[in-house]
């Protein structure tokens, strides 16, 4: 693996580097973690990393990369960039022959993120996106209990992504991460949609395995100055006739990071909550409540796959972000063996893109005072 | 006390009842409790009350108790009807001099509503809408907090009140509770909405003291054959800019009664759920979560005077239902005697015609193809 | 009723009235409220009872209530008083004809509780005992699963019941329920014991409805120069094998009334705490965690019958302590009537006597450094 | 770091091999993974260790390391074998200049504890036992606010460790995890309470910074045929004068691993659980509950430097199993660069000695029915 973005500092590079290694099947060999030559190397060092693979610019380290004997080079690059930096270099890599594994949301237009799954596509090259909050084992029980039509037909879906941390100005006080998520030219159109809204998104099509069809936004820009949203409230319209509500924000002072989601069907229900993501709770027409737990009584295979550890004992953000890592690497170990695999289990390219097509739709019915805006 | 509507057999009926008499402020002398003359009349003997104040209907009961000495005819109605029942005792009640308490929703009509309103002002009687939930300990103390400014400007608000109970088709099947409230003749243009939704409005603008000033909504009707709403998502804007979504739902399978709200100030928000009511989480720009409890440590008085018993030991439904009682109670005994009074707090015909507006901006938004309507 | 003790400002006394009434089977027409002859009228002037039935003290009222005719006079005293003023009026109620209702701990020694009893055998009078958790209905669902062989053989219990208002010294700045609390000659030989362990140890034989047979105590003195325990700890055994801990406090600071039983058995278990009473969590050995609520889905009848209102409208104390009333009325009714009865659902004399004997036990076993003390 | 035991299909082994590089301050370099040559060879082999540092037992490994020059061989041995192999090893690396990381209990005896102490002592080497629970950042801020007085003087402890995984016989279905636990000697004296017990004893020392003194303790054997406990009940008294109560078990059906504390102080309480990690609840005579998050407001030093990412992101098992290897590497690259450290923090040779006299100080009293037994 080589990283493009994430020097020392980043909080989002070293939660890669720890998710990509921890289950011991991906070694980090080079890297380009900053725009800043100086810092990017110095990032490398201090990781470890031989000198002549902690390069200045990702232009250079995939042309360096590609030099090397195909068991000494990168297999792929981690792309942990701020969002306007996600699509030239996926773009590259792809272009010369590197998988990738990108951040979310994929690239700043539909145009490109198109561009990207064509590409994708022609090459026959892996792409993950990380959306690490399906990697949970109780989110993957969520989806085989839907898949094997448990809950019946889905009639309704509650989603929330509520953080606190941009309630203040913070970005006017030199906080890095706060100041390029609210600056349109880094972020894209999106604000905290694009950051945190394409997640909630991304795990309601994960669960249910239903796209969705058309939005109704609402969005706010609370936080004084600010151009991008910080909030937003959208009803939901999915393909097979269920509705519902998403709502997000980066302004619901106290919250940390409660992402949270309820399904209804015929059936039965479930919840799930990311702050106490080892129960899955759900409801039935005629049994009472059940909750599941990882490594418990009872699971779908996927759910126990996802699982480390015996029962009771927790399992994190870093153990989820983990399994985003680990199903990409078993994909690409079988790739490069000429092997066939069973299933691809973590956001691809197609998931990226229906992450932009889901932020400019929200964007566009926002501009429409919420009417609504098919999201194809 | 007279009593229209709730005969035996009636879940509300003995609710009502029951939370009426708990503080021993208010006794049940007469009653009209079914719409068969028979079972009225059998209704009031099996409540041990005299034979000759077992009315056949409404109508009968008013005119009877008006003839009584002061001292010994009713104060008081306590309409429990269903909704299409509810304009015309109330209406009679007051145009013959007795003070009103009223299920929700108050009215089938706007016009009704108002008619009601200004019959309320013109008589100088009480008039008190059942939106029970607003007397519970734990929402009179965000409501206090809220108005001591202690979260600041209001932001962001997310209500939801979720049934299973309406998943079939438990109307087809004899269920008379469900049978009425499908019935767009009894329930009116809402079904879900009038039912819960309006105690959702009623909460939100109760705690906060902001007014809902338009709604964009996407009502659902999945029961088959249904032709009045099982389910609703609605966007909200409240009037000092702060924005919300409401969901409500009589076919959330598995869910009992899960009425819960969050409110997003500038400096903190506040977490309540109905079905765990004994406590109120705040959460906090620069402290740690605080968790208040009924008669616990540092509460505002209102909190404290609707709390009856020691910290820790759980009142529920009807406790605070009977907080609605008491409360009216309290303010129609200081009209009987001439006294003044500090606050009144209890729901008025004002928050009964807030509620049939909503019911009808909600219903005309949905038409609209979930538009915005204002509600004035 | 008449009411002996719990006159105004009584915390207990109202919760005594207020329970009696709530499902209309009974009604207080005479007390004799107070130690002070004024304060015992006064409290029943209030209360609006008959001014000739304002009794001055328990023998009056006993005495003069026996002239009355059968269907005016009492049917039950209620004891309301601390615990040394239980003995005498119950002891003289039984005999002169009068049930029953008394609060816990019954009596100050074993001698008085088996007097008690013998009197109840022989009168043939009912006798309760208000160990009011026993009426709730998720400890009803307890109760009848372990009955029901659902859990198995019970190997384990751990209860604890704490409380923290005793933790500073409030009994010397005026406050009267401590006052008594942390007198010998008022209280016995218990302090938290006899206040509140009493409590467990009878929820401990109701769910399991296994006999306690040994403890092993060390009691603690926290507070500045208390005579009687405000802590304690105890090892049990039961009867058939199974052991367990219960620890009860009024000094851990900041409890409110936090009563939990968690019961194990060969192949399932269950968890209840009185602080959120509304549901009953089951553990299994080869299913996930199944939680039941009042009036949910797949219960108990004994649980059904002791729920007022539907799935979801939590009910709490009082409505628990309630059901100590309501199936006590239904006893006596059937007595009145010479009827018969399928159960008795209430604790009664015999449970007292169980309570007086674990306090003796639990006292002796700590004098005697933590030794095994039987308990029968 | 050489590891001892820990070869494939062991649970234990994995979590130690995540848990010691998750922080890259520490690399695996050999081991000698299990009892038979073939096994271990082969485990080493599928770490990918270098063949010549694949051992066939610890002996060899230790002899053969020693000759590496000092910047190749490993710095420390990681001792994860069953408990009765811990001895041996541990004493040999001792006595060869190498540091240790032993799992608990430390030793079968005291005898042997107390010789790893003087040895520990005499070579100046490090020593730690993973007490991993102790890893937790909500226990770090535990520990912090008592050491800070912020509870005031501790009187009163209960801590529960309770699982479910033996409470059917699956020695005897072949579960090697299950087999050896129950094997006198393997196991020691103490089951269930050298494998989980010694663990609440930690987090009791820990968390309060008090000793226990005494402790009268009942034992349970309940699955058939077992010679060594799997069920406890366990009063406890403290130096200081608290009191207490501990209650283990591995036939608490249901039970995943929930291990919980609650802490009781003249001012204030705490409330921590295992399986819900991250979350500390305090409670105070006079204010509101307080609820801390990892990284969230208002936290002490230590329970920040415990943490990895922001408040909301969970972190689990494995993340405070880390915490202990990070310490640990944290004094050992001081030691090795010959630094001085402001703390020691993660627990010591000292805590195993500890550990080792609780479990024959329960033993102890068991045998004497119960009686108290002092535990220095």
């Amino acid at each position: 693996m080589g990283m493009i973005g994430g020097g020392i500092d980043s909080f989002i590079g070293d939660v890669h580097r720890k998710a990509a290694k921890l289950d011991a099947m991906i070694e980090l060999v080079c890297g380009a973690f900053s725009s800043t030559e100086e810092k990017a190397k110095r990032s490398g060092q201090e990781l470890n990393l031989a000198e002549n693979r902690c390069y200045g610019n990702f232009e250079e380290m995939i042309l360096a990369e590609k030099e090397f004997a195909a068991d000494q080079r990168m297999d792929f690059v981690s792309i942990v960039t701020p969002n306007f930096m996600h699509f030239a270099p996926a773009k590259m890599a792809l272009e010369n022959g590197f998988h990738v594994v990108c951040d979310k949301p994929m690239t700043l237009t539909i145009e490109e993120a198109e561009e990207l799954e064509e590409l994708t596509s022609s090459t026959g090259l892996l792409f993950a996106v990380t959306h690490n909050y399906t990697g949970h084992p109780m989110v993957k029980q969520a989806r085989a209990m839907v898949a094997n039509n448990e809950l019946g037909k889905i009639r309704k879906i509650q989603v929330h992504y509520l953080q606190g941390w941009l309630s203040t100005s913070v970005e006017k006080t030199g906080h890095k991460q706060a100041a390029w998520r609210v600056d349109p030219s880094k972020s894209g159109v999106g604000g905290a949609l694009g950051d945190i809204g394409t997640h909630a998104e991304n795990l309601i099509e994960y669960i249910t395995g239903l796209h969705l069809t058309e939005v109704a936004a609402d969005l706010g820009k609370f936080g004084e100055g600010r151009v991008l949203d910080d909030d937003g409230n959208i009803l939901l319209r999915l393909e097979n006739g269920a509705k519902g509500t998403m709502s997000f924000s980066q302004i619901a002072v106290g919250e940390e990071n409660n992402l949270s989601i309820r399904v209804y069907g015929e059936k039965g229900s479930l919840e799930w909550s990311q702050e106490n993501p080892n129960q899955l709770i759900t409801r039935w027409l005629d049994k009472p409540s059940i909750t599941f737990t990882p490594n418990g009584n009872i699971l779908h295979k996927e759910a126990l796959e996802a699982s480390r550890i015996p029962a009771g004992h927790p399992e994190g953000y870093l153990e989820a972000f983990a399994n985003i890592y680990k199903n990409f690497a078993i994909h690409l170990n079988a790739k490069l063996e000429n092997r066939g695999i069973d299933k691809i289990d973590y956001p691809t390219v197609t998931d990226g893109v229906r992450g932009v097509k889901f932020i400019h739709a929200v964007v566009e019915s926002d501009n429409k005072n919420s009417a609504w805006v098919k999201m194809n």
